[in-house]
């Protein structure tokens, strides 16, 4: 594929121009803001630290009111500036990329729940080895789509898109590891059962982090690209033809 | 709370009445097909109909196109229109809400797939009693949900909006019976893992019905009413005294 970093066009209205920049610095301090409450979900479960687990939990409104008060601007951007053409496309790609930051600090806060009340249930360390690495690939998927956001990277966006496939089997390995666990002593199906909450919860971050990326390539390509297919590797193929075909 | 109905405002070109009249339409074509998508899944899991089941799963491609269809015409006319005031937040509900309906779609697909892997195991029909129940309840809201959006009517969303912590409920309780029945008998912890996903996806679609009244309180009131607790009993005082002080 080509370089698919794109540039916004010199507005003649300068405070346009720093309007739309704000806006980006914004999603960026709501994108780190999501990382931090997910690294420090992880923390309180591997830690066992149920104070830090909730205040996790209780720190999500933070990243609620930033998506409200971007979601505003956007709003009142698309009504005075009344944007056309890659600035359109930008403000619309920020509207759909906050709904899935505020979604993966959802996540976040399910898992400093699930983080607290594990933190009483003194489950040996080791069995979230697994968990821990499942949750530094997603913690990665989430900094490298905010990275390829910033500099509206598309090469990047794809490359961290196709990741998600690798997060799916990992989920998919740990539940299998869960279930027979559970089966081999039933007294372990209710601690077992929050440890597939958290997997499934981390899971569900590396489809949000894939949206975004989705989103960055159709700010870049001007068409969209989600749902023909970015779910198996087989498939792969057919979306980097219907890219290319695309330019 | 005072009747919030709201109108659009007649439009110097019919042509423009006409664009968001089809946007509207299309909206609810796309809520009818998630709908049915919804009820066909439930059908397949009640009746242990597997190609049912695996059928809706195919269908998903459906939703998923309607969707990407009313997302770039809705770009269109963010472009073209300019669109401002009530316009405007019309179009931003929109863009919202058809996320939400697919990812209704996603529930219903992955619903689907569940119900084609439980017809194989032959579970006993009555435990599929509450399930069904927690389904018919979310199927009403995101028929209601539909409605308000329908006819704009914030009274509705929000009457439909406080029935999620009904749903949250009812999955909860679903969830410590499942257990039970698990620790009782490991061999079980397999298949009625499979019904917990599916409770799970049906607890996930009431969320998303909510989401869809949000934005349409928000398109009456043209303030943003995530996030400021809808989530409790105890909070929805709160939140209908707030709503009141913003008329």
């Amino acid at each position: 594929m080509a370089d698919k970093k794109i540039e916004f066009s010199h507005h003649i209205s300068r405070q346009f121009d720093q309007e739309l920049e704000e806006v980006r610095t914004n999603v960026l301090k709501m994108g780190g803001l999501v990382e931090q409450q997910l690294d420090l979900a992880m923390k309180a479960l591997t830690q066992g630290d149920s104070d830090l687990g909730e205040q996790v939990a209780r720190d999500d409104y933070k990243v609620n009111s930033l998506e409200v008060a971007i979601d505003e601007e956007c709003s009142r951007i698309l009504a005075k500036r009344s944007p056309t053409a890659s600035d359109l496309r930008f403000v619309v790609t920020v509207i759909k990329t906050i709904t899935d930051l505020e979604r993966i600090g959802d996540e976040a806060e399910k898992i400093g729940y699930l983080a607290a009340g594990l933190a009483m249930a003194k489950q040996p360390k080791n069995r979230y080895r697994e968990i821990r690495n499942l949750g530094s690939h997603v913690k990665q998927m989430v900094h490298s789509s905010l990275n390829a956001f910033a500099r509206l990277d598309a090469d990047e966006a794809f490359e961290v898109a196709k990741r998600d496939v690798e997060v799916d089997e990992h989920y998919e390995s740990i539940l299998r590891q869960l279930i027979t666990f559970m089966m081999e002593d039933p007294r372990t199906i209710r601690p077992l059962l929050s440890v597939m909450w958290v997997a499934r919860a981390l899971e569900r971050i590396g489809d949000h982090a894939k949206n975004i990326c989705e989103y960055v390539i159709y700010l870049a390509h001007g068409k969209d690209v989600r749902h023909i297919g970015m779910q198996s590797h087989a498939s792969l193929a057919e979306v980097e033809r219907k890219l290319d075909e695309l330019d």
